[in-house]
C-alpha cells in the first residue's frame, strides 16, 4: 500500500537531496493521507519546507490527517500567515483536536489568527470536557424542515451542502430548532420530488449529549451501523454532529489505552513510535515500582515460612510453578472480563452469573494441573507427600486466581473506575503472595512441620 | 440506552408471563439492534414464538444482528417456510456470514431454499477463503459509466438504487467493467446536471482484492476514511464492495483476539457472555498446562543451584521479586509492540530502531529497580552482599527482559505469524528461568559460593 510508495528509492533519493521541488511534483497525485505519511518521516527541520510547497487547500487536509506532535512541531517551524491559512482550512473537529494537544498559551495565540465567527466555534467546542462527545462534534452538518418536499430539501443541499462535512445525512429540525428525525440523502434521491420530508425521515433518532464520554458514542455508533450521529442540547436543539471516521480513530486509541493498562503501562497517549525513551520510561517506571514494593509481600511469606523451606528445600523449586500458574490464570480470566466489559458484551448486572461460571471454570483448570503436577512430581520421583502439596497447592491457587481475576475488574468498574487497570501484572503480584501463603500452608499441614 | 429499555419492569413482565402479542406491540417501534439485544435475552424456547410475530421485513434484519450462534439456535427453532423468508431478505454479506458459521450440512440445506440466482450469489462468497474481504464483500452496489452526465447518473440511481447496500458512493467502470473511479452521491447533487461523471469523480480509488485480509481491509478504511471500499479480480473488474459496518466489527473482533492471546487465551470466537464453562475451559487449560510444562525449567534451574539455596536459605526470599520484575517488565515492553505492529503504527523495517530505544529503556528502568531494591535489601539488614546479589540481578533481568518482550514479536511477525500470539503469560514464563539463572550466576560469583 502506501509504504511502498513512501520507502521507494525514488523518494529516498529526494529526500536525501533535498530536491523538494522535484519531490511536490512527484506528490502531486497523492493523498492527503500519504502525504502526512511522508511528511512525518521526513527528518524535522525539512517538513516546514515541503509543507509550504503544498497548495492551500492541501495543506490543511494533509495537517488534519498529522499526528499532534507532528502538527505542534510543524506549526513551530511555519510563519503567521501559513498557519492562519491552514487554521482556517481547516474542519472545526480537528481544529479543537489541535487545541487540545498544545499548550494553552499556544492555543490562544493560535485561536486570535482566526475570524472573529471560527474563533467563537472554537472556543465554545473547547469548553466541553476532554474526551467528550463536545470536543468532537463539527457544526457543520445540513439540516432541513419536515414539511419540506424531498424536491426543495435537494435544492436546499445545493445552495448551503458544500461546506457540510458529511450531506449523506440531513437532519430533521421543528420550528425551535428540535431535532425531530433525519433523512437520508440516498432517501431523498430515490424518493419522488413532491414527497414531503416528513414521511420520508426516520425518527428514530440516536442522539448524543456533548457532555457525553467519546465512547459511549462509539458503542451507539457500532450498535446502530450509523455514519454520523448528531448531537443535542438539553432542550434537545440540534448543536452539532459527530461522524465515523473520528469515532473510528477514538475507539483506536481508547483500544490501545486499555491493552496499555492491561500490561501495566501508563497510557502513552502518543504513537509507540513517537515515544522517546524518555516518555517510556515514565510511563513504565511507576507501574514496576509499586508492583516490585508489591512483591515484597511474597517474599514476606516466604521470610514467614522458612523454617519449612530449611527443612524441605525441595519446596523452593517449585515456588515458580506454583506462582506461574496462579498469575496466568488471573491473568486469563481478568483479561477475558475487562475486554467483555469494555464491548459491552457483559455488564456490572451479570456479575453473578459471570463468578459463578468462573468458579466453576477454576475448578475445572484447578483439577487439571493439580493432577497433572501430583503425578509429574510423583513419578519424579518427589515422594507421596511432597507430590500431595504440590498437586493440592496449585489446585487451590487455581481457583482463587481465577476468582480474584473475574472479580477485581467488576468490582473496580462499580467504583466507576477503567477495569482495565487491573492489570495482568498487577493481578499476578497479587496472586504471587496469596498463593504462597496457600502453598506453606498446606505444606505445613501435609509434612506436620 | 436501550439496556434500560430492555431491562424495564414492564418488558421483564411480558416475558414471565409469556404475553407475546403485548410484547410484540410494545416493541413495535424498536429497532432491528435492541429486538435482537431482547431476542437473545429471551429463554432459548421462547425465541422462535417472539421471532415469529414479527413483520417479514424487520425479521431478516433482527436475524442480521443476533450472534452467530443464536442464529444457529434461532433457525433449529424455525420452519423451512419462515427460514426462506429471512433468507431471501438478508444481506449477501449478512448470509454469507451465517453460513460460514453453520455447519456444512446445514448450509448446504440452506442453500437449497434460495432461489437460483441468490444460491449461485452465496456460493461464490463461500468460495473465498475466511476472514477474506470477499467473505465481507457484497454485489449490491450502483455502478455508472464515466461519460454519463450527473443527472443520468442520478436518475440511473433512483431506478437502480433501492436494492443497494449503499448508494452513498457510487462506482465508475469503463467499457470492459473495470473500475476507473468512485463518485460520491453528495457530489452528484451538488454538481450541475450537465455536468459529466468523469469530471467529477475521484479516480483516488483504494480497490481491494477479494483474498486479501479483512484487518487489511480495515487498515485502509480507517487510513482514507472511506464509509465503503471496492472490490475487484485480478483484471481490475468490480466484482463487489465492503462497507464501513461490517468492516467495523471485524476490528472489534480482531482487537479482542490480539487481547486474548496476549491473556494465553485461545481466541473464544464468541462473545464470552455466551461461552460456556466447557469452552472457556478448552479454550484456557492448553495453554496453561504448556505453560505449566515451560515452568518447570526454573524448577530445573532451582534445582541445579539448591546447594547455593541451602547455605544461604534468604536467597529464595527474593525469587518472587526478581521473577515478578522480570516479567512485568517484558509483559510491558511486548505489549507495546505487538499493540503498536497491530495499528500500523510501527512496521517490521523499524526493527533496529525500536530494539536500541528499549534497550536503553531497560537500562533505565533496570538501573533504578537495581538501586531501589540494594537500598531497600541493605537498609533491611540483608549484608552488603547479598544486597548486592539482589540488586544486580534485578539489574540485568529487567534489561534483559525488555529485550525479549521487545524483539520476540518482531521475531514472530517476520515468520508472518501474529506476534500477538507473544502472551503475558509465555512470556513471563520464559523470562522467569533465565532470570532465575542470572539471580544464581550472580549469587555464586559474588557470594562465592
Amino acid at each position: 500500500m502506501s509504504l511502498n510508495k513512501l520507502l521507494g528509492p525514488e523518494i529516498q533519493e529526494l529526500i536525501k537531496t533535498k530536491d523538494f521541488s522535484s519531490l511536490k511534483e512527484t506528490i502531486s497525485d497523492w493523498e492527503a493521507p500519504e502525504i502526512a505519511e511522508l511528511l512525518m518521516r521526513l527528518p524535522e527541520e525539512d517538513q516546514p519546507i515541503l509543507f509550504r510547497l503544498l497548495p492551500k487547500k492541501i495543506a490543511a487536509e494533509v495537517f488534519s490527517y498529522l499526528d499532534p506532535d507532528a502538527q505542534e512541531d510543524l506549526l513551530l517551524g511555519l510563519k503567521g500567515e501559513s498557519i492562519r491559512n491552514i487554521l482556517e482550512e481547516l474542519d472545526p473537529d480537528d481544529r479543537t483536536a489541535l487545541f487540545e494537544e498544545l499548550p494553552a498559551e499556544i492555543t490562544s495565540k493560535l485561536l486570535n489568527l482566526l475570524p472573529p465567527d471560527e474563533r467563537k466555534e472554537a472556543l465554545s467546542l473547547l469548553g466541553y470536557p476532554e474526551d467528550s462527545v463536545g470536543r468532537l462534534m463539527t457544526p457543520d452538518y445540513v439540516k432541513v424542515k419536515s414539511h419540506w418536499t424531498s424536491e426543495r430539501a435537494i435544492e436546499h443541499v445545493r445552495n448551503y451542502g458544500t461546506q457540510a462535512e458529511t450531506i449523506d445525512i440531513l437532519y430533521v429540525v421543528d420550528r425551535e430548532g428540535k431535532l425531530i428525525g433525519e433523512v437520508k440523502l440516498s432517501d431523498l434521491v430515490l424518493a419522488s420530488p413532491e414527497e414531503r420530508i416528513e414521511n420520508i425521515m426516520d425518527t428514530h433518532i440516536h442522539a448524543l449529549s456533548a457532555y457525553q464520554d467519546q465512547e459511549e458514542a462509539a458503542k451507539v455508533m457500532q450498535l446502530y451501523d450509523r455514519i454520523a450521529l448528531p448531537v443535542v442540547d438539553s432542550e434537545g436543539k440540534l448543536i452539532g454532529i459527530v461522524t465515523f471516521d473520528d469515532i473510528m480513530d477514538v475507539v483506536e486509541e481508547e483500544t490501545t489505552e486499555d491493552i496499555q493498562k492491561i500490561a501495566s503501562v501508563e497510557p502513552l497517549q502518543i504513537d509507540y513510535s513517537r515515544a522517546g525513551p524518555g516518555i517510556l520510561y515514565r510511563k513504565r517506571v511507576i507501574w514496576l515500582v509499586a508492583l516490585l514494593i508489591a512483591s515484597f509481600l511474597s517474599s514476606a511469606v516466604i521470610q514467614h515460612f522458612s523454617y519449612i523451606l530449611q527443612s524441605v528445600i525441595v519446596l523452593a523449586i517449585f515456588i515458580p510453578v506454583i506462582n506461574g500458574s496462579g498469575g496466568n490464570t488471573g491473568t486469563q480470566s481478568s483479561t477475558l472480563i475487562i475486554r467483555a466489559l469494555a464491548t459491552g458484551d457483559i455488564t456490572l448486572k451479570d456479575w453473578v452469573r459471570i463468578v459463578g461460571k468462573e468458579i466453576l471454570v477454576g475448578m475445572l483448570l484447578g483439577s487439571t494441573l493439580g493432577v497433572f503436577l501430583f503425578l509429574r512430581s510423583y513419578l519424579g520421583g518427589y515422594g507421596i507427600e511432597v507430590s500431595l502439596v504440590i498437586g493440592l497447592a496449585i489446585f487451590f491457587v487455581v481457583i482463587w486466581a481465577n476468582i480474584i481475576g473475574a472479580i477485581l475488574p467488576i468490582v473496580i468498574s462499580t467504583m466507576r473506575l477503567d477495569p482495565a487497570v487491573v492489570s495482568s501484572p498487577l493481578l499476578s503480584t497479587l496472586v504471587d503472595w496469596t498463593g504462597l501463603f496457600i502453598y506453606f500452608s498446606i505444606a505445613r499441614i501435609i509434612l506436620n512441620i
